[in-house]
C-alpha cells in the first residue's frame, strides 16, 4: 500500500458516521461494576496529536460525533479507563539527514508535550515508567500515561537517540509505520530489507538493553518474526487485528500469533475499520474525501476539528461507505484469545489515529468488551488480563531483562 | 583554570555566610515604587538545577541562608522581578561520542524540566520566546521564562540540534563554560582554537539564522571579539564583570566592552565574589570544601540542600573566607554603564550557579540596585533600561535578522 494510500485509509476510518450508529443495550449493573474494578489500559492513544490543537483540552469532556476526538479525562473516568499508553507518532518521510533531524526534533517536541499536559493537569495525569506505578494508580481519579514512539524513525541512524527517548519517559518503541525506514519493512510497503535492516537489529538489542518494550505493529511479517525471534523480552503488537478473521497486510496470521504468544508476547487488537472490512473503491468519494484532507490537513483548532469531522462524516454517508462494527472487533479478539490465549491478548481502539468503529466510538464503550468478555463466559481474572494485565506483565518483562 | 579549581571556585562562592551579613538600610518607599514599575529580570538564573531536587519547589518561599536557593516564585514577588532567563547548563565532560550524547541527553531532560515547571505552575510561570510577550507579563502575577542553553556541548558536533533546542523554547545561547569544548575556547581554560573553533564559527551563523541571542559569557576574550565581529545581531554576555574592576578572565576588559557596545550588544554584570576579590589559598579550608563537595555532589533532597548549605557556611566562617560585597557589584556595574554606555548594560546574580554576595544574597535584594541607580541620579528610563530593557532589546534584536 502506498503512503499515499495508507494515509487515506486513515482518513476513510477516522470518523464516527453517528447516523448509521445503532443504539446498543445497556450493559448490566453487574458488567459495570466489573469493569470499574479492572485496571484498564489502551496500549495505542494517538491522542498527543490532539495536545497543540488550540481550543482542545484534555481534561474537556468532547463529543465524537461532534470534534471527531475519542478520548479525554472525562471519557477516562466515564469509560472506567485507568490509563494507557499515548504514543509520540512521526510519520515516514524523507529519508535523509534533513529529513531524520526534522523528524527528532519533531518527536522531541512532542514528547515534550506529553510530559507537559502531564504536569499541567498533575491532579488528573501521571507519567509512569513502570508497571508497578501503573497498577498503584489504577482505580484512583489519577490516570497513568506510559509514553511510546511509533515509527523510530526520529532516531534516524542515531540509535543513541533511543536512551534520549527513554531519559524523556519513553518504555514502548515500534520501528517502523506504514512505509520502510532505515530500520524495518512495513507491512503496508514492499519488503526492501527483508524484515529488519542490520540497523534495524542493534535497535532490538538496544531496547532489550534499555528494557523497552518493543512494539511491532505496522512492521512487516517478517520484521515482526525477527523481532520475536531476537528479543530477549516479550514483544507487543500494540494495535494489530487477526489475519485469520480479515485478510489486510495490518493483521496477523495465526502463525505468527502462536510465535508471538510462545515467546510471552501480547496482541492487543485493534478497531480500524478498513483493516476490518472490504470498502470498495469509489472515485469519487476518494477524491472528496482528499479534498477534505487538503482542506484541513491537521486541524490547528477545535472548530477546524469540528468542521472536518462534520464535512468527513457527510462524504461517507453520501456514498454509504461501510464500517466495520463492534461485533467485528469482538471477532478479532475472541479470536485472538482462541489461538494465542488468554495471556497474550490485550485491547486498543486505535483511537485518534483512524480507529472507531459503528458502536465503537471511543472509550465511552470500553465497558462493552467487558460485557462482551463476561457473555462469553470468561472470567474476571480472565478479563482484567485482557484489559491490561497483560500488557502491564510484557512492560514489566522488558524491564526485568534490561541491561542483560 | 582547571575544571576541578573552576568547581572549586563555585563552591567557595556558592553560599551566603550569614553571621557575616550586615543588615542594610531598607530603601525608601519611592524606590521601591519605582522598581515595581520597571520590568526586571535576570538573564542568568541557574534555578532550574534545583527542579529534580525532591522537596524543593519553585512555587515554595525558601531562605538562602537555610537552603542555599536564591530564587523562587514568591521571592520573585516579594523582589519585584517579572521574569528571567532559565538556563540549561550542562557542565562540560569527555568530548567524544559518548560525552556528548550524555550531554545531549541530559540537556534535553533539564529542558523538558523547565518547561514542565512552568506547565505545572501555569498561573505563575509562563514560556516565552519573544520579548514582547516577556513585555505583556511584565508586571503581572505570571513571570515570564526565557530558556537558554548554557554551554554547548550538548550539541556535540551536530548543529543541527540548535534547531532541536530552538523547538523546545531556547532563544539564548552560549557556546563553552569552565573547559574549552569542540566550539570555543573558555576564559578559564588555555587556549586551544584561537577563539571559535571553525564549528564556532558555524555555530554563529545558526544561532543567527535561527535567531538565537549569542552569550559569549565565560568563552574566551578571543572567541567573544570573534562572536562580535561575526554575528549579524549583537550579542550578550549574560553574566560577566568587568576586569578594570577586578582582574580576572571571568570579566572582560573595557576596550572589549566598548567593541561589544558598538555592534549593540549588552553586559550583564555578575554577582559572583570569587571573580570579584581575591580570595588567599588557604590548603585546610579548599580540602574541608573538596570534601563537602565529595559528600554532597550535586544535593538531591531539600534535606541535604539545607544540611551542606549549613556545613559550607561554618567552613567559610571558620577560616574567615572573604567574600565580595554589593558594593563590589555597584562598582562593576557603575564601570561598565561609563565605559559601554546606559543602553549596553544589565544585571545578573548568576544565582543558584555560584553568585551571591554579602549584601546581594538573593533576588529579594534586587530593589537595593534601583535604589543605588537613583542615588547615582539615574532615570526611571535609564535604570528601566539596565534592569530588563537592554536585554529584551538585544532578544528582539537577534530574532529580527533570523533567517538572513
Amino acid at each position: 500500500m502506498s503512503r499515499r494510500i495508507a494515509a487515506l485509509a486513515v482518513l476513510l476510518a477516522a470518523t464516527a458516521a453517528p447516523a448509521l450508529a445503532q443504539p446498543k443495550a445497556a450493559i448490566s449493573k453487574a458488567d459495570r461494576d466489573l469493569h470499574e474494578n479492572l485496571t484498564v489500559l489502551d496500549t495505542h492513544f494517538d491522542t498527543p496529536a490532539l495536545f497543540n490543537v488550540e481550543g482542545w483540552r484534555i481534561i474537556d469532556r468532547h463529543d465524537v460525533a461532534k470534534d471527531g476526538s475519542q478520548v479525554d479525562y472525562p471519557r477516562m473516568v466515564e469509560g472506567g479507563v485507568d490509563g494507557g499508553v499515548f504514543v509520540v507518532f512521526t510519520a515516514q518521510g524523507p529519508r535523509t539527514p534533513e529529513g531524520n533531524a526534522a523528524a527528532r526534533d519533531f518527536a522531541l517536541v512532542r514528547i515534550t508535550e506529553i510530559r507537559e499536559m502531564a504536569a499541567r493537569y498533575s491532579d488528573k495525569f501521571q507519567v509512569v515508567t513502570t508497571a508497578a506505578e501503573a497498577r498503584k494508580l489504577a482505580n484512583t481519579p489519577k490516570k497513568f500515561v506510559f509514553i511510546s514512539l511509533e515509527n523510530s524513525y526520529p532516531l534516524g541512524r542515531d540509535l543513541t537517540l533511543m536512551e534520549t527517548f527513554y531519559d524523556l519517559g519513553a518504555r514502548m518503541m515500534s520501528p517502523v509505520h506504514t512505509a520502510n525506514n532505515d530500520l524495518a519493512d512495513s507491512a503496508t510497503a514492499p519488503a526492501e530489507h527483508g524484515g529488519l535492516s542490520p540497523l534495524g537489529k542493534q535497535w532490538v538489542a538496544e531496547a532489550n538493553r534499555l528494557g523497552v518494550l518493543i512494539d511491532a505493529s505496522h512492521a512487516s511479517d517478517a520484521a515482526t518474526e525477527q523481532m520475536i525471534e531476537l528479543s530477549k523480552a516479550p514483544i507487543i503488537l500494540s494495535h494489530t487485528g487477526a489475519k485469520a478473521i480479515f485478510d489486510h497486510p495490518r493483521n496477523i496470521g495465526d502463525d505468527l500469533m502462536r510465535k508471538l504468544a510462545a515467546k510471552g508476547g501480547v496482541i492487543q487488537l485493534n478497531a480500524l475499520s478498513n483493516y476490518m472490512i472490504t470498502v470498495p473503491p469509489n472515485a469519487e468519494r476518494d477524491a472528496a474525501l482528499r479534498e477534505l484532507n487538503r482542506k484541513y490537513g491537521r486541524p490547528k483548532t477545535r472548530a477546524a476539528m469540528e468542521a472536518a469531522t462534520a464535512e468527513r462524516a457527510a462524504i461517507l454517508a453520501r456514498y454509504g461507505t461501510p464500517r466495520a462494527t463492534f461485533d467485528d472487533f469482538v471477532k478479532h479478539l475472541l479470536h485472538a484469545i482462541e489461538v494465542a490465549g488468554i495471556d497474550h491478548v490485550g485491547i486498543s481502539g486505535d483511537f485518534d489515529g483512524g480507529g472507531g468503529l459503528t458502536g465503537f466510538e471511543d472509550i465511552l464503550d470500553f465497558p462493552d468488551i467487558t460485557a462482551a468478555l463476561r457473555a462469553k463466559g470468561y472470567s474476571k481474572a480472565d478479563i482484567d488480563k485482557v484489559w491490561g494485565g497483560n500488557a502491564l506483565r510484557v512492560f514489566e518483562q522488558a524491564q526485568a531483562q534490561a541491561g542483560r
